[in-house]
């Protein structure tokens, strides 16, 4: 494969003229959307305006008049389209550690008298986090680690709640949500998805699956903005009956009522909480008009070829690498990694030469590939970087020793 | 007392340079800085290099070079001086909703066996609704509603928490900070104060008068934009102890570890949660430059002087407005109120003719002073413009009718 067959791939792709929608630095190859999406150039515009405006001269008229109080439900169902659901099961709202708390509140209340929890060993840290701090207040319930293939064996009657992440932060591997949440729901437990990594990257069919709840971060595939607001879905089904502790007056039926008690609002608006922070919606918002211009199966059939050929250069070019993430692109997300004792060292000395990808302890390189603006040909150079940097030895330059990663 | 004689005072003001460092629509007197502060010019700039530059350019390298990382914990420092905190204990995150939880939950598992907690019946209605959720979630608790006059009565040797607003986020009404947590901890109880309406209209002193907990929003007196996160306060001697449920990966020991098993981190740090929402801090941070130019001192004894102003002359020229405030400073914040049936279109009439209060259910009319940017003759042309309201009957326009307010 060469460069010049790069070239021609992208010269097809239906999804080429969004690259020149995003503000990306010259000489830059940025493989960490996984991470923090890249700046779209209407998001610095829009969130200027919001700043300048909106604040600066509509002041505290603009809750209304710019429509901030009800940019939670805004990007919500904004959102909804990318991940299979309907208009009223999503907002946008607080973090999605903390989202994980609320759906792992609400899942608990819908099966009392089962007092156990299952959580994936691979799961995103802070999931597990948010598990144990849920577990601790709200019963004592018992969490039981699961892997994908231990998974069944782990269901019973004492469980109430299963948290698993679709796509693994680190491998890419991914779940089979349908078969999952089937299962998970035959032993009579609530299924609950973590999408950070499979919103804006595949696409999700959370109501065609099934699925009870879910939360995700808009910051990677969706392109927010640094810490941009989490996402979280309840089924419709679930939401008359659904509560949440964190009953703060953004979720109340009534906020402006100014009523002595909590009443939880209709739909997904009893998931939110406090006051939203406007700016950080800002960027979402504007980030959020690129994907009416995108069909997501576009997005995936682009990721899939995107992975396939970086796992494929890379394989012949640097075989010190051992590939981590699924051969079979049906199994895994829109990133690749790969292991290596070394692996700091070398993703730092990629960035030097331009090629941005993250590492993740304790020997991960991961790469991601957001459709939206990689190309075919930053796969190539991307692979070219890393031959290069061990062709030279560039990673053993002590500038590169490991300390740790903050991403 | 004249316009010029008004003027003279605001030629005498200590603080009058600050007010060219806003951003100020003209023609508007702005009496609502304590529902949202005014647009400083540094946000607006900052807040835009923050986009461009540190998102754009610096990508997911920014969480290290930028310092967003850091911004929880260097916003908290920053505002530590200005409620009378030390380093370290005080770090910004998350609403003023979600923050009440994690105080509760951190006061509750201080005073195991005690199964109360006091409230304010006039503690704003989003901080009732958290205690609400938490006392269900992690009780159950009861609940007993309190007000100044009944607080000393109801505390007894089941009180596990007390949680009041200094300032009356209605009438203005000021809590005796010292006296109060003294008469609390001498019942044994934890004592957690709102500062919502405090922080930067007034001096607070939290650790010379031995507070446990405190919250507080950043985007009134503070002015850090709609939503800006908002800051949560422990006493150093409870920080070795003090857990709270929300245990994200934000407030761990190691986030970047990536351990199985929550550890709180050291500091108030263990009160944040997940991913701060970077530009909502950006504002913020540029705001906070402006309070290192103003001594807190000079900010209430302008805040008195404003205020003690605005009622003579509302008085004088509007009978028919009843004072709902304390007629004695010491005893109310940096706003004041009057109460009207027909509060709601007299407000409208206002900010139709550039005077922009707010409206609080039932029947209050709310003006906010940030001695930042409103002036003596701000205040003489507020009052004329009640005054007109009043003598022209403008308020009677059916344009103004009521509907549900929004800010």
């Amino acid at each position: 494969m060469s460069r010049e067959e790069c070239a021609e791939l992208d010269a097809a792709d239906p999804l080429a003229a969004l690259r020149a929608e995003f503000e990306l630095p010259g000489g830059v190859v940025y493989l960490a959307g996984n991470s923090l999406g890249a700046l779209p150039k209407a998001a610095a515009e829009r969130v200027g305006e919001m700043v300048r405006e909106e604040w600066g001269r509509g002041l505290v008229g603009s809750w209304n008049a710019a429509g901030w109080f009800d940019l939670p439900r805004a990007a919500g169902d904004r959102i909804a389209p990318l991940i299979g659901a309907a208009p009223g099961e999503v907002v946008v709202g607080d973090s999605t550690s903390v989202n994980v708390f609320k759906v792992v509140a609400a899942a608990l209340g819908l099966r009392p008298g089962r007092r156990v929890i299952l959580s994936d060993l691979d799961n995103f840290p802070t999931d597990r986090y948010m598990i144990e701090g849920a577990a601790g207040a709200l019963g004592p319930y018992e969490i039981r680690d699961v892997t994908a293939a231990t998974l069944a064996g782990a269901l019973d009657a004492d469980v109430a709640a299963v948290v698993l992440s679709e796509v693994d932060y680190r491998t890419g591997a991914r779940y089979d949500m349908a078969e999952t949440t089937r299962l998970v729901q035959d032993a009579g437990a609530i299924m609950i998805w973590d999408l950070c990594h499979s919103a804006g990257a595949l696409p999700v069919e959370l109501n065609a699956c099934g699925v009870d709840f879910a939360v995700g971060c808009t910051y990677k595939y969706l392109n927010g903005g640094p810490g941009s607001p989490a996402f979280v879905f309840a089924a419709s089904r679930h939401l008359a009956e659904a509560r949440q502790p964190l009953s703060g007056w953004h979720g109340h039926a009534a906020p402006f009522a100014f009523e002595p008690s909590y009443r939880p609002a209709e739909g997904a608006t009893r998931f939110l909480v406090g006051t939203p922070p406007v700016l950080s919606y800002g960027g979402l918002m504007a980030s959020l008009d690129l994907w009416e211009k995108a069909d997501i199966a576009d997005v995936r059939a682009k990721s899939v070829s995107l992975t396939s050929l970086f796992i494929r250069l890379v394989e012949e070019r640097c075989p010190e690498l051992e590939l981590v993430s699924p051969r079979d692109p049906e199994r895994r997300g829109s990133q690749v990694a790969f292991r290596h004792a070394e692996g700091y060292a070398i993703v730092r000395a990629a960035i030097d030469r331009g090629v941005v990808g993250d590492f993740r302890a304790p020997d991960i390189l991961r790469f991601g590939f957001a459709p939206l603006y990689v190309s075919h040909t930053d796969v190539w150079d991307a692979a070219d970087v890393l031959a290069d940097v061990f062709e030279t030895g560039a990673w053993r330059d002590p500038a590169y020793a490991r300390r740790l990663a903050v991403t």
